[in-house]
């Protein structure tokens, strides 16, 4: 084939087979097809064109009907591939039947034909991604809830802080990712409309019947009809983008906590196994996290390709010298980064190695430091804050010059047993007495999860 | 002072002065006093802390009261602000209350008060970017109306190609517009909310009193109380950015419209003139699109910076290392840009030159190609739709290459008059014939704009 | 075929046949089994692998040979391209030689595999591009001198603002790119370096023979041998790509400049026209700038593909996750946007039409005030630059209002008539006489062209 | 003062004093002033303005006597800020010497200033950054030196994988950084180039003086004199950004590793600890690696604001319409944060805080897999290196499954001892044994850090 894919193989890495069926050059030109096949049905049925030229343009509009190769060729000098499609299109047709041919594309221009199919394509890759992530949530929704009340260190500035739980840990992913869903479904209530305008947006070339073809054409594809043709105002694409954008990025931020809980030395948590997965060709110990990377390549990529959308909307008059042009290869690959980093981080939501043991011990690795603020603020009240907190300070420093248990520097300290009990102290440095409302924080998102489904 | 800012001089082109003083330092140490106020007080309103610590701690939460070069000189060790704030502001209290002194801050963490003071500081740009779109949206509305019937060239890959009205390509503008207000709308449900979590999101530095404090203190602020803690969930703060960019972008294509047609050799439009504004130092009959500059530069700048604030999004464990302190300069900064680019997009629209004697000899310059497409379609039913394309191309070469008038090329084309009289011809290449639905799409535009306002 | 293409169809408007070839799928498996062959040869060179064991395992490393699907099937759960490479590598070779195929991939890593193999294939790249920017600049030079005298307006803020000359212009765009030869030639003595660490960069699987093996392997290849394996140092990988970014920013400036020039409203320069090229599906007069719109769009997509490149180079440790696989689709993009905008800027440079009777003419549309400076100028020595500049202000204030020539209006302004004669006028408003250095200017990036060929 | 600083605050953490003394609103304003001042030596020197008049002009030329407020008020109308800074500094020296007054800023445009003044700028930030360098490289090899045979764990995919020694790690950051002396050093040979061409690069105002000026002024301000006006030539300024971005990134990925080693389950190493650093408002126990935090922020705001720079290359005609303007802020923040983190990254170098008996004891968490490797490879030769791995495979996951030592699995396991003494086991299984030419690498770097200073 003359047309070489660019970068296929390592594409298959970062996106789904799903996905990338919906942006196959197959799925692309059947897009611009179906606008044409509904173009003549809403025009025949609105009377612009005979009646019986409606079915034989819809059924030459079968993208297994062209000649790709051909397309691609002449696509580069025309600047689009609409301009090659329509020509190609108004052959078939005019094979089968001469008058029908007349009427290909009527009325339209290419912008309708290309952006009204990307519409099409764009509405089957809202449906997958809006099943991926009912799947991941309802994963994510078990996992929170499994582990509620499962304690393991929480980490600030990727040092160990104070306990938490790792169903607190889950719940703040599924949080996320639950707003996403809303503006998943406000994405749908603005990009899914019809474009349809011809040369400078005008429907000038279908005389009065333009709104009433539009109309007509909306229904045929079940898009909305917009108030005004949207040609150059490519917010709608440009939302799509960044709605995207954010849902890899709170992916990403998934990958980033499993991956940092996957270090040997930490261990609390495990990507899937599988066979042939996560492999080192040198080193057969080994276990990637193959999937975390996955979605932090996208992660990484991502964010600077809704900036081509954005940088892309500043567009000349009716019709973009770039900016529309930009968009064509950098929604789709958006799309397919989306789809392949949440097929991964569902896989490891559903399959997620937990290693409880695990965390209760790295609980202990700090000598009791970790339980520090529970003291500091039940010193609190009596000393001051600021007073207990340098009192704390100091009997950490000690503990950590020394190697010592904070527990046993605490004990000798006059100013911390002229407050406490040794009871007291032991129960402050239990993890487990300090979660706070880690459950109850746990138990808003399981409902607001449950509402939803 | 020691703090020097940072490219403030060439800042004042990009932004205004009611955004600079919503992300003054000022305005932002503020921001961080008026959570710690408003902690105090729901802490004393749910009995954490003595009822009569609140209002010295409310007192000293003043700006005014904050020495900004030692705050300054502190947080870079400290790696953030919010840490020598609630010293200086313990020291505050202590001098005047040493019992308040011990509840400053009680129970929160740095980016509580970060987070939160952020979210306040949002509010208020939401509502300055609001009242903005109200009045800009308006002016457009105007133009719209005004120019609903205004023929002018239609130009597409910056070719004339189609007669439009200048009311269309307003009415495109608007309509993009109103999207944002919706987009804006959406936003303020889910960024409004409150950020109160502690160290590590658990809250357990309040033992079981954590939710109740919370719900009083997202009242005291009147903002939502979220779920959970969303210390490092950015969704929200990525959303924000997101639709300021996407703002930016349709401000970017007005004034790249605006630009355009204040050319020289265009000369169709032009921004207010007012005193000292676009002159050249050495060119005194210039008068330059500073406006437009200045909202391409945003529109230049902000989609990058909406890149940061998504890459930003992968963030480590409880609290970030480098993600969330990349949002500090940024989204202020975004905001900044996009503010400024909204007034001067207002300024353009409220005061916006034009010309309609230029816009009707424009049309004439090709010779009537720009009505081709008429003829076409008139010939389409008759000889087929490419073979009336193809005769018609030859037409327009012809012209071309002769100079001659499209309409003088036409009556001597036998194929031509076989079909369309002289009047038939005449009427096909009148502008003001083809605008097509032009008019309704303008109605429906402002027939929305209407219904929202 | 299982291996669906991104966005073939529309990638074929943006990157060049010869470019696609370089990054195929084929081409990049070529790149790591090229690698695999040398590695044999240098080690059984070396002695580290027995002498017989190079050809056999040399003669496998053919990618006709190699299973496509089921290298893409294997690679996603492997998490690279080398893993299963390597294996399919190594029972091609056990089907010809047992004994060679226990030394295949002897003491490598994937990823020496992968950064070798890619560096040989951006070496192919480089003489590429290297090839068309001699061909581009050889035809700008021509451009250059042709035009080095001929008169035409230029423009500031998209203003007319002095004239200038089209060789003047020209020089200006091949004077960038002659900068951006020295870049490339300094790419090169950093990007083609040999990458061979093992797994953790240490060459520990071979013993003591690693840097003797390294040094036989990069002769074998003749690629530079570093001083220390590079795997998670990626400057050489984003230099290039940041290069290749100036790069398509320089070239987009032309398409600018180019697009601008080429609006019905100034008709100054075209693009060269073909057969096909440009047409509009409804618009039979139109013709597209479509090259300006293919490298407008590269100069849109590439500078965020860069920032990735940037942002990849935060690598963990001694092999990334995230950032080195953010790589891997991301560099051959920006080298297939660069390669593809390169030829169409050199199409443009050498079929350039360039309407000097237009030039001329639209020197003539602001009745004069073009020359404004040079009359400024003339009185500054005698009225002062200030009062000069005030004086001409406001008699091109009057030009403008009373659509005047500025001639008639200075005749009658006695503040100007005391000081210049005229005869003086006349001399100073003709652009030919206002040209200043241009000559020289281009005489000078000419000389520097000369010198370099 | 009416100019409120953006983000000054929170700025402090991400730069350094000296660079935001670069950048100043104050230091901005003496580049322009420079120019002007050199200018009216050159002209004066040249015999294009009065001898006299040099001097009166060059002493007003101190930004201590401008009025800032003043010219941000001007500024935003005027569309920059030398149109009123040289009214200004007009009125200046007419205050002093009205026939100096005149020759205020003779021949030149408001970009010659913009854009000179702002290389004079990068040429004291080049200084500033390369010295930094210096320092930070001389760090980083001493550190290398002196762990040149340090033997830690290697980590790849965030897993350990081999041994190495800290040395290479550290000799890796090291070996980056000095190519980026390189790329500094050639980023000099262009960007320290005036700028000088008047309104439309052309020079006319000078009529055949302006080469003869140019080269002057070039003398005067130490420059070089580029063949031709490059005002909308920006890759000189984009070189410098991308440099800049680079060498962020190299410096993101020293934090990064840093911050790893730095966790609590690691504790490998440390940034060094100073009074008030790093501590938590709450955790008293916490010692935060507030230096790697600020310099990842920076790694990842840099790469977005290096696309900016490139986007911006897109300029129209003459004098630019956004793209130019996007520099203005873009430019100095990269410079400020790229020496922020540079600095950041030097404290960490010439401090760190390395713990060789974790980095030891952490060597032996994988009870031995870590040397799989070593023993894959000792069986490859009689097994084949396929067939050793799969065996090794086996005997891994047999010692991850019974939590076993890799060692014992090994004695027993029939395939292996008999290819195996006990002896080679045990030898096999020494970490330093198996550290290949880490310690030749480590010479390498050091060698030609040697031979650079």
């Amino acid at each position: 084939m003359a047309v070489l894919p660019l970068a296929s193989l390592t594409g298959v890495l970062f996106s789904t087979d799903a996905a990338r069926a919906i942006f196959s050059a197959q799925a692309c030109v059947q897009g611009m097809l179906d606008f044409e096949a509904a173009l003549a049905r809403a025009q025949a049925r609105t009377g612009v064109i005979p009646a019986a030229c409606a079915e034989p343009i819809a059924r030459c509009c079968n993208a297994d009907r062209i000649d790709f190769d051909g397309l691609a060729a002449a696509a580069a000098p025309a600047g689009n591939l609409a301009i090659p499609l329509v020509k190609q299109l108004t052959d078939l047709v005019a094979g089968e039947d001469a008058d029908a041919a007349r009427y290909v594309h009527w009325g339209a221009t290419s912008q309708d034909a290309i952006d009204t199919g990307l519409v099409l394509q764009l509405r089957t890759a809202l449906d997958l991604i809006d099943a991926e992530l009912v799947a991941l949530t309802a994963a994510l929704a078990l996992q929170a809830r499994r582990h509620r009340d499962t304690a393991m260190a929480g980490r600030t500035w990727m040092q160990q802080a104070l306990p938490l739980t790792f169903g607190l840990k889950v719940a703040g992913w599924l949080d996320g990712l639950q707003r996403h869903q809303d503006r998943l479904a406000a994405v749908r209530t603005r990009v899914l409309a019809l474009q349809f305008g011809g040369a400078a947006g005008t429907l000038a070339s279908l005389g009065g019947q333009g709104l009433r073809v539009a109309q007509a054409l909306a229904g045929e594809l079940r898009l909305d009809l917009p108030d005004i043709p949207w040609h150059t105002q490519r917010d709608r694409m440009a939302e799509a983008a960044a709605v995207f954008g954010m849902l890899t990025g709170s992916l990403g931020k998934i990958a980033r906590d499993v991956s940092l809980l996957m270090q040997t030395e930490v261990g609390e948590a495990a990507e899937p196994a599988a066979a042939g997965k996560g492999g080192s060709s040198t080193m057969p110990h080994k276990r990637n996290p193959v999937a975390c990377a996955a979605v932090l390549a996208a992660a990484t990529r991502v964010p600077p390709l809704v900036s081509v959308m954005l940088s892309g909307m500043v567009q000349e008059h009716e019709r973009a010298l770039g900016g529309w042009q930009a968009e064509w290869d950098t929604l789709p690959e958006i799309v397919l980064l989306t789809a392949g980093a949440l097929q991964q981080v569902r896989t490891i939501a559903e399959g997620l190695g937990v290693d409880e043991r695990r965390m209760q011990s790295n609980l202990d690795v700090t000598n009791g430091l970790l339980l520090a603020e529970a003291v500091t603020l039940a010193l609190g009240p009596t000393l001051g804050r600021m007073q207990a907190h340098l009192a704390m300070e100091a009997a950490c420093r000690r503990a950590v010059q020394d190697g010592r248990q904070l527990r046993d520097v605490l004990l000798e300290d006059a100013d911390v047993t002229a407050h406490l009990s040794t009871e007291q102290i032991d129960s402050l440095l239990e993890p487990a007495h300090y979660l706070g409302q880690a459950g109850e924080f746990v138990d808003r998102v399981l409902e607001t999860h449950r509402r939803r489904t």
